[in-house]
């Protein structure tokens, strides 16, 4: 029973891996960003589903159905693949802090639309490798690029959390630690969510702004 | 520099290991509790800052200057002393949930009480081994048990919150999603605070519940 399910042959990510590009008929027909989108994606569900150390790229040449030098044309190596997932999750976030801080609502909504695009990310394939995956698994140049992005993003919700205060639309908080729970309510969604959840990672996001932008209001005196 | 950082001789978890009850005048007074729990916390120190892979019963055993043996008459071998930490770490969240049962208070009272305690055993020495130490390295029976305890812990939150909607005390949510909501906060907790921040565990504690215990305040309309 235990053997039969640490079998590579029965993993859900194989299961779940999407159509692959190089699929019949489509042979040279996609383009470039398309396969390597692909390739990181499936990266992405692999590790998710045995780890880093256990996941060998001929495993995922073999989901792809594709020879192992068709990945080396996309990836130097599976030290680059895993700094590729950790960036395809964190970047939507990122984009939605620049979105937000070129908005002129109120810093509650633009907070929360933050939650929402954070709350859709991690639920993603990228989940696992965003929250989950060990960054000392990269090298020093590119774990210094996901702190920075990490960073980044914590230093962005920051100045969310105080331009709302300042225009009345959330109510009076410690914005550092009011960016640590939020964060961590949305990371720890990779510890728990499953695509086959009740729930689809749109009504989780939904659910979330729920929650934590709802605590977050100002509060009538 | 790197090379140095990786040292043993030069972590700071060796030099924040409370003093041995086996030092130099104390030898066979203290209880066997005292020593066995003293062993249960250098264990949940040494995991924290090497990982529970990279730490040996040796290294233990030098840290606490008792022999190996000595650790042997405590627990049977280095799962038995992963599974205390967990437990060690997860026992007065489930404590504070018992306590919270029992008590009158409105909802919300009861369920901040359960976050401050709950940030104070994340903050504490078994943070690490509650949120950020692998089930997976328990074997069956005791890895059933701690998630016993995490389902119980999940669940006693759940009430809380509905007892809380119910008195009107707590703003209304769906208590399953909150419920996640506040467990990320507070085990991210592990990921981030380390003993020199700024603020003590009490002080953090008292910040989560104002941060999240203010959120799921009753508003008025």
């Amino acid at each position: 029973m235990s053997d039969s399910r640490r079998s590579s042959a029965r993993r859900p990510a194989a299961k779940t891996v999407p159509a692959s590009p190089w699929g019949r008929g489509r042979r040279g027909r996609r383009d470039h960003g398309v396969k390597r989108e692909a390739v990181i994606r499936a990266a992405a569900r692999a590790f998710n589903a045995r780890g880093y150390h256990n996941s060998s790229l001929d495993d995922l040449a073999a989901e792809l159905n594709v020879t192992k030098p068709t990945i080396y044309y996309y990836v130097a190596n599976k030290e680059q693949l895993l700094f590729e997932c950790f960036r395809a999750g964190l970047t939507p976030i990122q984009e939605a802090i620049q979105a937000a801080e070129a908005s002129s609502l109120p810093g509650l909504a633009r907070l929360n639309e933050v939650i929402r695009r954070y709350a859709r990310a991690v639920a993603s394939d990228y989940g696992w490798c965003m929250v989950r995956a060990d960054d000392q698994d990269l090298g020093p140049e590119t774990g210094r690029h996901i702190r920075a992005l990490k960073s980044g993003i914590d230093q962005g919700v920051r100045r969310l959390i105080r331009a709302g205060i300042e225009d009345g639309s959330i109510e009076p908080c410690d914005p550092k630690i009011m960016a640590f729970a939020l964060a961590g309510s949305l990371n720890w969604i990779a510890h728990w969510y499953r695509e086959n959840q009740p729930m689809t990672a749109d009504e989780l996001a939904e659910a979330f702004v729920g929650a934590l932008g709802g605590g977050l209001t100002r509060r009538i005196r």
